[in-house]
Protein backbone atom coordinates (compact mmCIF):
# COMPACT_ATOMS: atom_id res chain seq x y z
CA UNK A 1 0.00 0.00 0.00
CA UNK A 2 1.28 3.49 -0.98
CA UNK A 3 2.32 5.58 1.69
CA UNK A 4 3.60 8.64 -0.14
CA UNK A 5 1.00 11.00 -1.41
CA UNK A 6 -0.35 11.28 -4.95
CA UNK A 7 0.62 15.06 -5.27
CA UNK A 8 4.08 13.94 -4.20
CA UNK A 9 4.41 12.62 -7.70
CA UNK A 10 3.10 15.65 -9.80
CA UNK A 11 5.61 17.52 -12.04
CA UNK A 12 7.32 20.48 -9.87
CA UNK A 13 5.85 23.28 -12.10
CA UNK A 14 2.71 22.19 -11.38
CA UNK A 15 3.02 21.68 -7.73
CA UNK A 16 2.46 25.00 -5.84
CA UNK A 17 -1.26 24.42 -5.96
CA UNK A 18 -2.21 26.58 -2.43
CA UNK A 19 -4.99 23.71 -1.88
CA UNK A 20 -2.86 20.61 -2.45
CA UNK A 21 0.71 21.77 -3.73
CA UNK A 22 3.43 19.76 -2.43
CA UNK A 23 5.95 23.06 -3.43
CA UNK A 24 3.69 25.43 -1.57
CA UNK A 25 4.37 26.11 2.56
CA UNK A 26 1.86 28.63 2.85
CA UNK A 27 -1.12 26.03 1.38
CA UNK A 28 -3.59 23.55 3.12
CA UNK A 29 -1.60 21.09 2.73
CA UNK A 30 -4.28 18.86 1.37
CA UNK A 31 -2.80 15.01 0.32
CA UNK A 32 -4.51 12.44 -1.32
CA UNK A 33 -3.83 8.60 -1.27
CA UNK A 34 -3.68 5.87 -4.34
CA UNK A 35 -5.86 3.18 -2.72
CA UNK A 36 -6.55 1.00 -5.53
CA UNK A 37 -9.65 1.87 -7.64
CA UNK A 38 -10.12 4.96 -5.30
CA UNK A 39 -8.30 7.90 -3.49
CA UNK A 40 -8.99 8.80 0.50
CA UNK A 41 -7.76 11.94 1.68
CA UNK A 42 -7.71 12.64 5.68
CA UNK A 43 -8.09 16.95 6.60
CA UNK A 44 -8.18 18.31 10.24
CA UNK A 45 -9.80 22.09 9.70
CA UNK A 46 -7.75 24.62 11.91
CA UNK A 47 -9.87 26.67 13.88
CA UNK A 48 -10.21 29.79 12.07
CA UNK A 49 -11.86 27.67 8.65
CA UNK A 50 -15.21 28.37 10.44
CA UNK A 51 -18.57 28.76 8.62
CA UNK A 52 -21.49 29.09 10.88
CA UNK A 53 -20.49 28.62 14.97
CA UNK A 54 -18.93 24.66 15.48
CA UNK A 55 -18.99 23.95 11.31
CA UNK A 56 -16.45 24.65 8.71
CA UNK A 57 -16.72 27.80 5.91
CA UNK A 58 -18.13 26.45 2.61
CA UNK A 59 -15.50 27.24 0.63
CA UNK A 60 -13.01 24.85 2.29
CA UNK A 61 -15.17 22.18 1.38
CA UNK A 62 -14.82 22.98 -2.10
CA UNK A 63 -11.74 22.85 -2.00
CA UNK A 64 -11.22 19.92 -0.81
CA UNK A 65 -13.10 17.82 -3.14
CA UNK A 66 -11.25 19.54 -5.63
CA UNK A 67 -8.20 19.02 -5.34
CA UNK A 68 -9.03 15.40 -3.98
CA UNK A 69 -10.95 15.09 -7.29
CA UNK A 70 -7.83 15.90 -9.56
CA UNK A 71 -5.74 13.92 -7.37
CA UNK A 72 -8.25 10.69 -7.83
CA UNK A 73 -8.33 11.41 -11.85
CA UNK A 74 -4.44 11.28 -11.50
CA UNK A 75 -4.08 8.41 -9.44
CA UNK A 76 -6.56 6.68 -11.99
CA UNK A 77 -5.10 7.82 -15.07
CA UNK A 78 -1.24 6.23 -13.70
CA UNK A 79 -2.93 2.80 -12.15
CA UNK A 80 -5.06 2.94 -15.94
CA UNK A 81 -1.47 3.10 -17.82
CA UNK A 82 -0.20 -0.26 -15.87
CA UNK A 83 2.02 1.65 -13.25
CA UNK A 84 2.00 2.18 -9.73
CA UNK A 85 3.07 5.10 -7.70
CA UNK A 86 6.58 5.82 -7.41
CA UNK A 87 6.96 4.60 -11.12
CA UNK A 88 7.39 8.19 -12.40
CA UNK A 89 5.86 11.56 -12.59
CA UNK A 90 1.69 11.00 -11.99
CA UNK A 91 -0.61 13.04 -15.23
CA UNK A 92 -1.80 16.54 -13.59
CA UNK A 93 -5.29 17.09 -13.79
CA UNK A 94 -7.05 20.29 -13.49
CA UNK A 95 -10.99 21.43 -12.74
CA UNK A 96 -13.48 21.81 -16.33
CA UNK A 97 -16.20 21.84 -13.40
CA UNK A 98 -17.09 21.61 -10.03
CA UNK A 99 -20.35 20.35 -8.15
CA UNK A 100 -21.05 20.35 -4.42
CA UNK A 101 -24.09 19.31 -2.65
CA UNK A 102 -23.63 20.33 1.22
CA UNK A 103 -26.27 17.99 2.97
CA UNK A 104 -25.60 18.72 6.84
CA UNK A 105 -22.89 21.18 8.59
CA UNK A 106 -19.74 19.55 8.66
CA UNK A 107 -18.52 19.59 12.27
CA UNK A 108 -15.17 22.23 12.40
CA UNK A 109 -13.45 19.22 15.24
CA UNK A 110 -12.80 16.59 12.06
CA UNK A 111 -11.11 14.82 11.02
CA UNK A 112 -12.72 15.19 7.34
CA UNK A 113 -12.74 11.85 5.64
CA UNK A 114 -12.72 12.70 1.50
CA UNK A 115 -13.31 9.31 -0.51
CA UNK A 116 -12.32 9.99 -4.76
CA UNK A 117 -14.26 7.62 -7.40
CA UNK A 118 -14.18 7.87 -10.92
CA UNK A 119 -17.70 7.60 -12.22
CA UNK A 120 -16.57 7.63 -15.84
CA UNK A 121 -13.68 8.59 -18.08
CA UNK A 122 -12.43 9.24 -21.64
CA UNK A 123 -8.25 9.23 -20.00
CA UNK A 124 -8.09 12.36 -20.71
CA UNK A 125 -10.91 13.54 -19.24
CA UNK A 126 -12.83 12.14 -16.30
CA UNK A 127 -15.50 12.53 -14.04
CA UNK A 128 -15.21 12.08 -10.27
CA UNK A 129 -17.41 11.59 -7.62
CA UNK A 130 -16.31 12.57 -3.82
CA UNK A 131 -17.87 11.81 -0.37
CA UNK A 132 -16.87 13.94 2.45
CA UNK A 133 -17.65 12.55 5.68
CA UNK A 134 -17.03 13.21 9.39
CA UNK A 135 -17.22 10.52 11.87
CA UNK A 136 -18.75 8.02 9.51
CA UNK A 137 -21.55 10.93 8.54
CA UNK A 138 -21.96 12.18 4.93
CA UNK A 139 -21.68 16.06 4.98
CA UNK A 140 -20.72 16.66 1.24
CA UNK A 141 -20.77 14.71 -1.70
CA UNK A 142 -19.02 16.42 -5.14
CA UNK A 143 -18.87 16.34 -8.69
CA UNK A 144 -15.52 17.10 -10.35
CA UNK A 145 -14.84 16.83 -14.10
CA UNK A 146 -11.37 17.12 -14.17
CA UNK A 147 -8.78 17.17 -17.48
CA UNK A 148 -5.70 16.60 -17.92
CA UNK A 149 -3.71 19.83 -17.40
CA UNK A 150 -2.92 21.24 -20.89
CA UNK A 151 0.76 22.05 -22.19
CA UNK A 152 0.32 25.17 -21.76
CA UNK A 153 0.00 25.51 -18.19
CA UNK B 1 -24.90 53.98 -3.09
CA UNK B 2 -24.15 51.54 0.16
CA UNK B 3 -20.53 52.02 1.16
CA UNK B 4 -20.86 49.47 3.39
CA UNK B 5 -20.39 45.63 3.21
CA UNK B 6 -23.16 43.08 3.07
CA UNK B 7 -21.36 41.21 5.40
CA UNK B 8 -21.25 44.25 7.64
CA UNK B 9 -24.58 43.46 8.38
CA UNK B 10 -24.41 40.28 8.62
CA UNK B 11 -25.73 38.74 12.49
CA UNK B 12 -22.79 38.76 14.85
CA UNK B 13 -23.15 34.84 15.79
CA UNK B 14 -23.32 34.02 11.53
CA UNK B 15 -20.09 36.53 11.15
CA UNK B 16 -17.10 34.48 11.67
CA UNK B 17 -16.68 32.87 7.94
CA UNK B 18 -13.40 32.62 7.34
CA UNK B 19 -14.63 33.32 3.39
CA UNK B 20 -16.06 36.33 4.14
CA UNK B 21 -16.82 37.21 8.21
CA UNK B 22 -15.98 40.51 9.42
CA UNK B 23 -15.03 38.70 12.95
CA UNK B 24 -13.05 36.32 11.40
CA UNK B 25 -9.59 38.33 11.40
CA UNK B 26 -7.80 34.99 9.85
CA UNK B 27 -10.62 35.11 7.23
CA UNK B 28 -10.13 35.97 2.99
CA UNK B 29 -12.06 39.21 4.18
CA UNK B 30 -14.49 38.50 1.01
CA UNK B 31 -17.06 41.76 0.89
CA UNK B 32 -19.77 42.32 -1.32
CA UNK B 33 -21.63 45.06 -2.17
CA UNK B 34 -25.36 45.64 -3.35
CA UNK B 35 -25.75 47.71 -5.94
CA UNK B 36 -29.77 48.20 -6.64
CA UNK B 37 -30.60 44.61 -8.37
CA UNK B 38 -27.29 42.93 -8.28
CA UNK B 39 -23.92 42.92 -6.32
CA UNK B 40 -20.31 43.41 -6.77
CA UNK B 41 -17.48 42.32 -5.18
CA UNK B 42 -13.68 42.97 -6.19
CA UNK B 43 -11.07 40.10 -4.30
CA UNK B 44 -6.70 40.53 -5.26
CA UNK B 45 -5.64 36.94 -4.31
CA UNK B 46 -2.51 36.77 -2.43
CA UNK B 47 0.78 35.18 -4.88
CA UNK B 48 0.60 31.87 -2.18
CA UNK B 49 -3.54 31.64 -3.60
CA UNK B 50 -1.49 30.25 -6.71
CA UNK B 51 -2.82 27.08 -8.70
CA UNK B 52 -1.33 26.37 -11.89
CA UNK B 53 1.91 28.90 -12.54
CA UNK B 54 0.16 32.22 -13.04
CA UNK B 55 -2.90 31.55 -12.29
CA UNK B 56 -5.48 30.87 -9.13
CA UNK B 57 -5.91 28.08 -7.46
CA UNK B 58 -9.81 26.34 -7.99
CA UNK B 59 -10.83 26.51 -4.32
CA UNK B 60 -10.52 30.22 -4.20
CA UNK B 61 -12.55 30.75 -6.74
CA UNK B 62 -15.17 28.46 -5.60
CA UNK B 63 -14.57 30.26 -1.85
CA UNK B 64 -15.30 33.68 -3.57
CA UNK B 65 -18.16 32.15 -5.51
CA UNK B 66 -19.98 31.13 -2.40
CA UNK B 67 -19.64 33.80 -0.13
CA UNK B 68 -20.81 36.15 -3.05
CA UNK B 69 -23.93 34.26 -3.80
CA UNK B 70 -24.72 33.94 -0.66
CA UNK B 71 -24.79 38.09 0.04
CA UNK B 72 -26.42 38.54 -2.59
CA UNK B 73 -29.36 36.45 -2.17
CA UNK B 74 -28.96 38.62 1.76
CA UNK B 75 -29.00 41.96 -0.44
CA UNK B 76 -31.80 40.56 -2.67
CA UNK B 77 -34.23 39.35 -0.02
CA UNK B 78 -33.63 42.55 2.28
CA UNK B 79 -34.41 44.61 -0.85
CA UNK B 80 -37.59 42.76 -1.76
CA UNK B 81 -38.90 43.89 1.99
CA UNK B 82 -38.59 47.00 1.04
CA UNK B 83 -35.60 47.57 3.33
CA UNK B 84 -32.37 49.86 3.22
CA UNK B 85 -28.87 48.57 3.59
CA UNK B 86 -28.25 49.83 7.07
CA UNK B 87 -32.33 49.34 7.98
CA UNK B 88 -31.98 46.27 10.91
CA UNK B 89 -29.48 43.14 10.33
CA UNK B 90 -29.45 41.48 6.92
CA UNK B 91 -30.99 37.81 6.83
CA UNK B 92 -28.54 35.51 6.78
CA UNK B 93 -28.22 32.89 3.85
CA UNK B 94 -25.92 28.92 3.67
CA UNK B 95 -25.16 27.17 0.37
CA UNK B 96 -27.04 24.41 -0.52
CA UNK B 97 -25.42 23.75 -3.61
CA UNK B 98 -22.29 25.07 -5.71
CA UNK B 99 -21.74 25.03 -9.35
CA UNK B 100 -18.47 25.94 -11.05
CA UNK B 101 -17.42 26.33 -14.47
CA UNK B 102 -13.61 26.95 -14.77
CA UNK B 103 -14.00 28.77 -18.36
CA UNK B 104 -10.07 29.65 -18.82
CA UNK B 105 -7.37 30.12 -15.82
CA UNK B 106 -8.07 33.17 -13.80
CA UNK B 107 -4.72 35.59 -13.42
CA UNK B 108 -3.53 35.61 -10.12
CA UNK B 109 -2.60 39.33 -10.61
CA UNK B 110 -6.29 40.17 -10.42
CA UNK B 111 -8.14 42.23 -9.36
CA UNK B 112 -10.77 39.67 -9.62
CA UNK B 113 -13.89 41.01 -9.73
CA UNK B 114 -17.66 39.41 -9.12
CA UNK B 115 -21.28 39.87 -10.26
CA UNK B 116 -23.77 38.16 -8.65
CA UNK B 117 -27.59 38.06 -9.61
CA UNK B 118 -30.68 36.32 -8.61
CA UNK B 119 -31.63 33.96 -11.28
CA UNK B 120 -34.93 32.92 -8.95
CA UNK B 121 -35.88 32.76 -5.84
CA UNK B 122 -38.68 31.59 -3.62
CA UNK B 123 -37.62 34.12 -0.82
CA UNK B 124 -36.26 31.72 1.80
CA UNK B 125 -34.16 29.69 -1.16
CA UNK B 126 -32.74 32.15 -4.22
CA UNK B 127 -30.67 30.84 -7.04
CA UNK B 128 -27.37 32.83 -7.50
CA UNK B 129 -25.97 33.08 -10.86
CA UNK B 130 -22.11 34.56 -10.03
CA UNK B 131 -19.60 35.91 -13.16
CA UNK B 132 -16.18 35.95 -12.12
CA UNK B 133 -13.84 38.00 -14.00
CA UNK B 134 -10.21 39.59 -14.15
CA UNK B 135 -9.64 42.96 -16.67
CA UNK B 136 -13.49 42.54 -18.31
CA UNK B 137 -12.77 38.37 -19.15
CA UNK B 138 -15.00 35.92 -18.03
CA UNK B 139 -12.88 33.83 -15.93
CA UNK B 140 -15.28 31.69 -14.34
CA UNK B 141 -19.20 31.35 -13.87
CA UNK B 142 -20.86 30.24 -10.60
CA UNK B 143 -24.63 28.67 -9.61
CA UNK B 144 -25.54 28.61 -6.20
CA UNK B 145 -28.55 27.45 -4.54
CA UNK B 146 -28.55 29.97 -1.09
CA UNK B 147 -30.99 29.12 1.75
CA UNK B 148 -31.82 30.76 4.55
CA UNK B 149 -29.71 30.23 7.84
CA UNK B 150 -31.98 27.66 9.62
CA UNK B 151 -32.37 28.80 13.56
CA UNK B 152 -30.28 26.04 14.55
CA UNK B 153 -27.07 27.23 13.17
Amino acid sequence: MATKAIQEYYPDHLNQCHGCGVLNPEGLGIRSYWRGGLAVCTFTPQPFHLGPPGFVYGGLIASLIDCHANATASGAAHAAAGKELGDGMLPRFVTASLHVDYLRPTPIAGPIELVGTIKKTTGKKSVVEVTLSVDGTLCARGEVVSVLAPASL
